[in-house]
């Protein structure tokens, strides 16, 4: 049964609250503890259930895994469409709702944009709030008058009709590398000690972004 | 005892040995099972050692894990010092001999610049090797003509002496984080199936590095 659809009766509201709290269970572990730590079993016995009791609830450690990413996701789309739906959707206003997600909570964000977890990979269907939250990367981009994306061409030998698939992609993705570049290493603590706000530098990269473009 | 000090008895020569070994099981479940699942106890029992005997080599998980990232981040410093030694000691060759050491083991990449182990935080002391990495990269900013590095100046109202300093800082930050960008999301497969290569993303954002300072 999937969260999404209405629960109809008790049994089913009853089932979706025990899979809501296994799933708010399982964020606790992953904060304390991180995502390779994760452990089912602990969950269960917290909760008073049996391993097995559990085990209604989810197939496994994978399972779980893969509705806390489609959750993440989810969430961080629906951040996206509440910037698009005022208004905010360039991508100023994306980036921006990128870092208020990404510093609301840390573990979400390596859960979505971090290091594999080992031993799992996310099941196919999973991608699609990851494509949607680049189809409104790519939209902003689409948006901006044509010089400003050539620059960042992927492959121009190949696109020599001048795609602009091509370009639009290539400047979504490093909206993506640069943004992620500074959160990830501001999320890891890394900038700690070196005398500069991670917020500048990360409206500088937003501004470089355009900018840089503007000059060509 | 530190692993640096060259060991004189046969017993000193056994010790490094066995902390030698003890480190290489460690990185093989790293490697399978991430940093969080790191037991002591499983690599006690691996090597036919008590749980006690293990615990003379090395005092905690904290230990090990200070040394695993000492190690870590000596072999970037190796890395990065190759290139100097040979004439690329240039952004350039920086950037390439950082990407040469990502992919040839990426848990010990993402063990210095990933997520936070949780529960660990690196002792005082063990940033010298990152301060190194970062005084390599200060140094090839430096040697760049001042208009290069000038657009990078974090924080410009605190800095109206035009301090180099602040600027060439600003430039080794923006390094790292576009190169940490394009790298972290490789390692961690987040290109696949985009159809690009993302060793010519790097590139391409190595070049803009220089390219849009030249055109201030």
């Amino acid at each position: 049964m999937s969260d999404a659809a209405a629960p109809t009766t008790p049994r089913e509201r009853y089932r979706k609250q025990v899979r809501a709290e296994i799933k708010e269970r399982a964020w606790e572990q992953i904060a304390a503890a991180g995502t390779s730590a994760l452990s089912l079993n602990k969950i269960a016995k917290g909760m008073g259930l049996s391993g097995a009791g559990l085990y209604r609830y989810f197939t496994g450690r994978d399972e779980l895994l893969a509705e806390l990413v489609r959750d993440a996701c989810q969430s961080l789309v629906d951040a996206f469409r509440t910037e698009v739906g005022r208004g905010e959707g360039d991508l100023d206003g994306l980036a921006r709702a990128l870092r208020a997600w990404a510093l609301a909570d840390p573990q979400r964000y390596f859960l979505v944009y971090g290091p594999p977890v080992p031993g799992y990979s996310n099941p196919a269907g999973l991608t699609s709030g990851m494509s949607e939250v680049m189809g409104l990367v790519l939209s902003a981009c689409d948006a901006l008058p044509g010089e400003t994306w050539a620059p960042f061409v992927l492959h121009p030998e190949r696109s020599r009709d001048g795609s602009a698939a091509a370009s639009t992609l290539g400047m979504a993705v490093v909206f993506w590398t640069r943004l992620h570049g500074v959160l990830s290493l501001e999320l890891s603590g890394q900038f700690i000690g070196l005398g500069f706000d991670p917020a500048v530098l990360y409206e500088a990269e937003l501004g470089r972004l355009s900018l840089s473009s503007q000059r060509t």
